[in-house]
């Protein structure tokens, strides 16, 4: 078997035999380090003569490449990266394997953090943290200059060329630069200037492997501004018609302020257009004229409730689409990863596919982590015919199969079937108990009432001191009740089955928590009294009642991953908008600012006395400001939920410029897009997996893949001798426990079950089962055309592109 | 032909032949009314023997009344009443020939009308409209009256049993009843009291025939809210966790007024869920502790942009469910509504078709408007083979042909086709003209400069007297050129052309407008000014240019009618509450009312002196109130917009007793509901007819649907003849008409054009295409298991249900 030859010939490298631990042979590092780094392996075709040790050293090496190169290509596969930045020499993938690791990816995260948090001590600082301009300017350089390093690995990883060509990392680079400047321009002035430019250091963190999810959706957010951006003209169309209109019919009555000019008259009604101002700026002409809230009505419900609507409508249409799009273009990439991976893997001699000992090679150096029973029971698992090959067709199936988390399947239904019997009896009664119905409502019973009681001794409570030094009786009650739930079902159903449902865990640590908040309040540690305001959590259990209701939740987990990279895509925008708001706007609001604007109010801030007590009034507004970058990220806040953002908008017009209100009318719109795709995701999210559901009633309760292997004894021998021959004995450890095992129970075989949690990609499989078929077809059928150089000879791949490094490489040069 | 004998004969009824034209024969008043007044005539199984005269006018008579019932079942089908609610006998066909007529639709809807109408003028009435007690129970009263009269009708026609078991018509009647006794008691006491069973009068409305879509719009929102219930809930729930939690935070700081009771936090995050107070709620706590903000940032983040939006997606979803069933049942309606027509106009001896002598017949009854020329049309457009029959396949087609409007395909191309050769060139070269995209460029380049005159125009005026009695130049140049074009454009495409297009007609009303309002500032008719305002509608034209715009204009237009009825379901909503609002709030709310209250300011109206000056500080929010079905109107629209709706809701509270906070809550989650279907319905329209777009990319330009059908002369003179031998020689005159026409232009045959606008259930049907065939089956297959007492010997229609009156009388009886 050791003299399998490869099919095709990756090239020789010396950075990637670091990181195979199978690799003892010696190596042989290459003179010549730039340009033509291939090195001339005999080729496949090549007659297999010559020094017989040699050649297999020879082919071993190679076989590593291969490994390493399919590796990489099905990591890119994986990770949506275009087969354009795949590493193209030795050095490259040295470099690409030094940049593709958590290591390096902690390195970007944390200094795109670090750079990001840098705005909370740069002046306007927050008061705490403020810096003095050396200190952040010298951190700032020192992150700048690491970021320079990341971008050389980069560069050295994709060729001056490729680097080029990549966009985003382009993009990076120029930012980069400026920033440099900018921040060797404080550090030598001693003093800030305006640097809206620091609003771009959001592209570090977008550019991070880990925020792979948020590049999505900004890429899925600039995808469906075209038509949102024509409804937006539809509706700024009508707005300017509508502010005509009112200047026209309101301005003759001097008491309406809203409308006396043509400019008031256009900001108020797109102050009118998210309700922020909505009956008053009616108010005036109403109570001069009641049919004038015809003009108001008709405005509304064309501009509110019929092109607003329709927004939302054009979006989701086109995040539908997108959806699909993105899902078939990442399927396909895999697909075309696939083979690519495949085609270095056959050998000359088998082409028909992948034998375990290169799939092994290949997992090696995919999943490091990984342990050779598991590699064994992939194996197994893709490999649908009983060959020992894994064909192209099973190999498809890889990333599918590659997730699986693989467990023996146990042979005693609780964790308790091995105690003496009386315990067994014991534990047996508890699981029957936990598992029982009665248990079930009982405690469903306890939590409601519970919740009745919270609620009534709250109503009870009116403003007196509840935070009493005496516990009250009835929480010590409730907390034994549950805690003495919790200790029945650990003990019933075994820690490791309770801990594995979600809602038990959730159980689990709002009863943790409410243990701690009786301590708390035991030893009257004031700072966690908040943790016993958390008990009316427990009402949450509630919910489970109902289907529903576990479908809303479950989906509402599922959505969650997706949720948080769309709110830090937003905080990405709210980073921006903070960062030139605090630009221009820093400082500019306080008490009693704004006294002649129409807000005046909202800002006041008057001690006063009347008789003997102090009155004091007050607007609070002014504590809506952009003065540091946490007050500014609520004042955005505040701007996205909308309702009374023109007061903060005509306050701080107020004290700078009319031009100000650009900024807020431009953030609104801006978040209004980012909204209308949250909203637009959960719909879409929502309704595929209703659908989804509909489709699948019968299949309902599974929850997540599970797949069954059997392996019998004389196939774990097998590969433990196979291991050994490859003088890696080691991993063998938990093989030949296995084979301890089936001698002890007497069995020859044992069945492992492989599980994982369904992902929205297993969801679209099934739901576009019928379409996906037609783009393998489309797909085939169009790499066929295009690629020319496909050898006629091998039959059995006819539908792969014979893209490798050797062949590329030989067509470019 | 005339000795046709019918396959299933129906009961013989004396008050349908007052309807039918040709029946000219003489009529038996059948002696028995009530009960058993099916007439025994001879079954069709019956020998044909005896009087050939006899039984051929018995045969005739016979037919009409086969006519008069298949012409109900298809209008039952079409109007998607349901079966059990078809006439059984004679009588009762005469009671529902009488009740369905657009006579009595037009009384039906005007009582409904007076009746809602009549809450102008009770007391609390608008001031120029109010009625004296005695004058409007008496309308009152003569209005029930006609609802009774009405009912009477209905029982008639459905019978005692079928009127009781019909739950619409008995909620009527109990409302009915109720609103009679109040009625006289007012009149008694001459004295109204509280009445809020005023609200239920709605219900006279919502029956009407003409209301079907407000009916099934309210079907729907009932249908939606099971899910949606359960979606409040959660939301309810989380509210009163965050309530709980606010109310232990927040309290122990006296400056917050907020959260100081439990009740005030519970509504405070309720109006915070509307974002109505959003800021304001926060702020003193967050002038406490920055960090309080978590708080309102957590229960937004959670409730508003997610919960909320689950709602949404979860109506979402119901409504495209049941849209889907509703148009599958539609479907499955009519199919059956088409298979029992059919039964009953097959002959016993040509059971595979209705020829057309029997259609003309059914459509004598079925639109009595139709001319012989229509009818023999429709029939040849039904019949897709080439046999004289229409088979039962064919016929399912009915209701999607019978709409079609036929016109002979004209010869010529332009109206000028026929003018000398002089007129004709000139009137080719208009045409030419304005059919060229230079023109069409031309004219949207005069259109964009109009709209930047009208709003430089506008910015420079600035408060100045605008409506100056001198008319500004450039007001009559562009609609000198608007004039221009709108003349070209009728001389070149002739008026018939030009006006067949929605576009051209706006283009048409808006230039009119325009010119009126010229006319009204040369003669200073002040009352018009409004319409010089209405010049930017112009700019409308602009958003041809795009063919997004046109689309979404388009689908605008389509939904309109539906847009209507769910606005006008959404007034019968308003008019309940403001009948409420009215009876418990009415004059409560005046200015300076509510000092005492926390929204004191926005009630205040005071006037006082500044030096010279007075100073009138106006809080306007008095004119929000019930004081009458107008107000009440209005007061409840900016509710609707949530926007300061809190503010209202104090108001009112701070007068009344603060249960009223109920009102203006469960209005808020009334208006939500009906929002949120709103919203569903824009949103699956217009995915639905995006979708149908993307599916039908091909037949995109295609206005609406189109048929063609060529007769030639011998099938016009073979009609001709039919109908004079039917004695019914006066129907023919325009086929007469064709045959001269024909003879002139020496044409064998003239080619028909049958044309109707494309519908949403022309559209479903395209995509549901694979769908309907699988329903089609799974229906009949339904119907053959729950009908044993098919033969099977009438083999033709195995898929019949034979359901005649006759045989349901006899399976009853």
């Amino acid at each position: 078997m050791d003299d399998d030859v490869p099919l095709i010939l990756t090239l020789d490298d010396s950075g990637s035999s670091a990181s195979a631990p199978l690799d003892d042979l010696d190596r042989e590092e290459l003179p010549n380090e730039n340009g033509g780094s291939y090195d001339v392996i005999n080729d496949a075709s090549s007659p297999a003569a010559g020094d017989c040790c040699a050649q297999q050293s020879s082919t071993r090496h190679n076989w590593e490449m291969n490994y390493q190169e399919a590796a990489i290509y099905l990591q890119e596969g994986e990770n949506n990266d275009k087969f354009f930045t795949h590493p193209k020499n030795a050095k490259a993938v040295a470099a690409y394997l030094f940049a593709h690791n958590h290591l390096f990816y902690l390195m970007e995260l944390s200094t795109a953090l670090l750079l990001l948090l840098l705005s909370l001590c740069e002046a306007p600082a927050v008061p705490m943290l403020r810096l003095g301009i050396f200190v952040h300017a010298t951190l700032e350089l020192f992150a700048l200059i690491v970021v320079v390093f990341e971008l050389s690995m980069k560069m050295r990883w994709l060729g001056f060329q490729t680097f080029i060509r990549h966009k985003r990392t382009m993009v990076k680079t120029c930012v980069l630069f400026v920033q440099f400047i900018e921040a060797i321009v404080v550090l030598v002035r001693q003093t800030s200037h305006v640097r809206i430019t620091r609003a771009l250091r959001c592209i570090f963190l977008v550019d991070c492997r880990y925020c792979g999810a948020v590049r999505r959706n900004l890429r899925q957010i600039f995808q469906s501004l075209p038509p949102f951006i024509d409804i937006l003209l539809l509706l700024l169309f009508f707005m300017v018609i509508f502010a005509i209109l009112g200047f026209y019919l309101f301005s003759p009555n001097h008491s309406d302020p809203y409308f006396n000019t043509l400019e008031n008259s256009l900001v108020n009604l797109f102050v009118l257009l998210t309700t922020s101002n909505f009956p008053d700026v009616m108010m005036p002409s109403y109570a001069r004229n009641p049919w004038s809230c015809v003009f108001f009505i008709v405005y509304l419900s064309i501009e509110l409730y019929f092109i607003m609507n329709l927004l939302l409508a054009v979006v989701f249409d086109t995040f539908n689409d997108i959806e699909k799009r993105k899902f078939k273009s990442l399927l396909l990439h895999k697909r075309t990863a696939i083979q690519h991976a495949y085609r270095l893997l056959i050998t000359k001699q088998r082409p028909s596919g992948i034998s375990f000992k290169h799939f092994e090679g290949l997992l090696r150096f995919y999943k490091p982590r990984m342990c050779a029973r598991e590699r064994y029971l992939t194996f197994k698992a893709l490999n649908q015919s009983n060959t020992p090959l894994v064909s192209l067709k099973d190999f498809y199936n890889f990333y599918e199969v590659v997730g699986l988390k693989w467990k023996a399947k146990r042979n005693r239904e609780h964790w308790f079937d091995d105690l003496p019997r009386t315990a067994f009896l014991i534990f047996k009664g508890i699981n029957i108990l936990v598992k029982s119905r009665v248990f079930q409502y009982t405690m469903y019973t306890v939590v409601a009432v519970n919740g009745i009681w919270i609620l009534v001794e709250t109503f009870m409570l009116q403003g007196g001191n509840f935070f009493s030094r005496n516990v009250p009786w009835s929480y010590i009650v409730f907390l034994t009740i549950y805690g003495v739930e919790l200790l029945l079902k650990t003990t019933g159903l075994g820690p490791v089955e309770y801990l594995s449902s979600g809602w038990n865990l959730f159980d689990f640590s709002v009863t943790l928590f409410a243990f701690l908040g009786l301590m708390a309040l035991a030893f009257n540690m004031e700072p966690f009294y908040f943790i016993v305001v958390l008990r009316p959590l427990q009402l949450l259990r509630l919910f489970k009642l109902k289907k529903r209701y576990r479908n809303v939740l479950d989906t509402m987990f599922e959505l969650f991953p997706r949720m948080a990279s769309l709110g830090l895509t937003l905080l990405i925008f709210y980073y921006c908008f903070a960062i030139v708001g605090m630009e221009f706007f820093a400082g500019v609001v306080y008490p009693n600012c704004c006294n002649t604007s129409t807000v005046a109010d909202s800002y006041r801030w008057v001690n006063h006395t009347v008789g003997n007590k102090t009155v004091v009034e007050e607007g609070y507004y002014y504590l809506n400001n952009f003065d540091n970058i946490l007050n500014s990220f609520v004042t955005l806040f505040e701007l996205t939920v909308v309702n009374d953002w023109y007061i903060i908008m005509e306050g701080v017009t107020s004290q700078t410029t009319h031009w100000s209100r650009l900024y807020f009318m431009i953030f609104y719109i801006v978040t209004m897009v980012v909204m209308t795709i949250i909203v637009a995701f959960i719909l879409d999210a929502f309704v595929f997996r209703m659908n989804y559901t509909r489709k699948n009633q019968d299949s309902e309760e599974d929850n997540g893949i599970v797949l069954e292997k059997e392996i019998s004894r004389e196939e774990v021998v097998g590969i433990i001798e196979l291991y050994r021959r490859n003088s890696a004995a080691t991993e063998t450890t938990q093989l030949q426990k296995i084979v301890l095992q089936m001698d002890k129970y007497g069995q020859t075989s044992t069945l492992f079950l492989g599980r994982r949690s369904r992902t929205k990609s297993d969801l679209s499989m099934k739901m576009y089962e019928e379409e996906i078929q037609e783009w393998y077809e489309e797909h085939s059928r169009k790499e066929e055309s295009q690629s020319p150089l496909q050898e006629p000879a091998s039959a059995s791949n006819s539908s792969l592109k014979p893209l490798s490094l050797r062949q590329r490489s030989q067509t470019v040069i």
